[in-house]
């Protein structure tokens, strides 16, 4: 199995202000053993979200917040190395709220997210990915919050994140014009190149609200926001009439120790009939399943492109997760800490 | 005809900061001639809305901004007291955007609001309070934008304003139970007693996030929000999932030189999965038709109630106007230029 111990990674401090390695505590122990409908899962790989920043404080909110020293909560991919649960077999690979940590002894319900298991065909990452929390947040954001219509000027902030990325791509399959605001050339070229967007705005060295109104000349339709702050205010300064701002995220806020200025132009969603809406992933929980093969047949068609961003190594798990707020990462955030040690069912 | 000067206040100056009787300059001038085709009105009454410090500003909006120099814009009702217009007729009391003056010439089309005829058992203030402009904006700002649900808790700032009392009241009619956030006893009093609110806030003596957690133990459903500010910011605090807010207005804004902050907790839209929402009563021209008589019908079955307050001298229109913004009216404010000079037909 690999290790005879069970690597975990602790909550150890809330955060103030910006997260830091510090704020998490890592510790050794035993392989917990397995009771009657229970199975030992190796935990493969680690997705890691902005939102799990937000998890991190003692607030209520959508799910409770992390315990001080409970293993970090986050949705991984994992193999099934001992059952004694009828629907999951040894070599089984699986998805599912198992946390920073090696072994998690599971009976499949409850969590984060239930265990749901990977068809062979699929490539181990991507429910982590394209077809895992980050793809199915642009779908449902997309399509059911800022229902994109053709013809009409879409722009996405954090447009080369995981999330942002795919959102845009999603528009344009619906016939809209793809304009994204992500930040450094890397970033804005794969973007034009190679997801195919119309146009971009690199906010470390351009005038987002200027760009935004020569980009936007009739105005913006939709706004899918995964970043707040500044950017916000400059796509409020340039909306259509009867305009969609879909509030995916804000992570220019999350590591603010104190609350932030809200949006300075939000007189706009007046003057322009917009709403400005937000929305929680695990609502749509049950139409999952006709998002996934929609999404596996745009990646497949080539239609979607999305790119994952691979770090190794358990003992880094802070620091990959630190990537995410220092805009390091391309695509989706994952960490490999382990290959499967069984062959694959 | 009463004078034989027509009184004009005229855009002297755009306003900085709170508007103040400066930027605005009184004239007289002759009494214009009629056309073929045109008719001759004589002013009676004068309403006042927030949203005209609006359209004092030089910039774009949903109407372009009031000219330096040009009558100052308003809804008014008055009498024909001259035609050479095949439909209006001498003694006919009509309402339409004719502005602070004695005496305007029209084709009956055009401008702000084209001249409407006032049935002859409509009182003459009601199609400039509950069956105008802000009894309209009350209905569709609350049924079309808000879609109050029986047993949801609705919450309104602004609640003893000429809208907000009315789009409180048409909550309570659609089965919710509401909530008013108004300034001083004597406003808060004619809510409850009056008006039929279930509860109210008093925000110049209580704490108004706190008392609306207590008021709101499942959170708001609905926030009609004619304010902004750090009452918008406390509502936020306090929304139930799937929370609309309704932004009708922002009265704390309208008179800041500085573009103030937005609203803090604006991320609770993502939390609540909420939206908000603005809109423009022109949007909805089309169905005035629908909305008038069944406002009418809610106030002769008494389940509206509304206040008119009716000063008195055409030289007092920039001091009335000032009202809205010390919070002195209640309900709808309205200026009396003159009793009709005719026979009412």
């Amino acid at each position: 199995m690999g290790t005879t111990m069970n690597r975990q990674w602790l909550l150890a401090t809330r955060p103030k202000g910006m997260v830091k390695e510090s704020d998490f505590r890592y510790q050794e122990s035993p392989i917990p053993e397995l009771s009657d409908g229970q199975f030992l899962v190796r935990v493969l790989y680690v997705a890691f979200e902005p939102a799990m920043r937000g998890w991190m404080e003692d607030r209520a909110s959508y799910i409770p917040p992390i315990q001080l020293g409970e293993v970090m909560r986050a949705v991984c991919v994992g193999q099934v190395v001992e059952s004694k649960h009828p629907s999951f077999q040894p070599g089984d690979c699986v998805t599912g709220g198992y946390g920073w940590q090696d072994y998690v002894v599971t009976n499949g319900r409850g969590g984060l997210m239930p265990t749901t298991p990977i068809p062979r065909d699929v490539p181990l990452t991507m429910p982590l990915s394209v077809l895992g929390i980050t793809g199915l947040t642009a779908y449902f954001g997309m399509l059911d919050v800022g229902k994109p219509q053709a013809g009409e000027t879409v722009v996405v902030s954090g447009a080369a994140g995981a999330t942002g990325s795919v959102a845009g791509q999603i528009a344009k399959i619906k016939g809209c014009r793809v304009i994204g605001i992500a930040g450094g050339a890397q970033k804005c070229q794969w973007l034009t190149k190679e997801a195919h967007f119309d146009a971009v705005i690199d906010y470390k060295s351009e005038p987002v609200e200027k760009r935004l109104k020569e980009l936007c000349p009739n105005g913006i339709n939709i706004f899918f926001d995964n970043v707040g702050g500044d950017i916000l205010d400059a796509a409020l300064a340039n909306l259509a009439p009867k305009a969609r701002i879909v509030l995916c995220g804000g992570i220019s806020r999350y590591n603010e120790e104190e609350l932030p200025p809200g949006p300075k132009n939000y007189f706009a969603l007046i003057l322009q009939r917009a709403r400005m809406e937000g929305f929680i992933l695990i609502d749509y929980a049950s139409r999952f399943g006709e998002a996934i093969p929609e999404l596996a047949g745009w990646v497949a068609s080539g239609q979607i492109k999305y790119q994952e961003d691979i770090q190794e190594g358990f003992e880094n798990a802070p620091k990959v997760f630190l990537r995410l707020f220092e805009g390091k990462n391309i695509g989706k955030q994952l960490l490999k800490i382990a290959d499967p040690p069984l062959a694959r069912k």
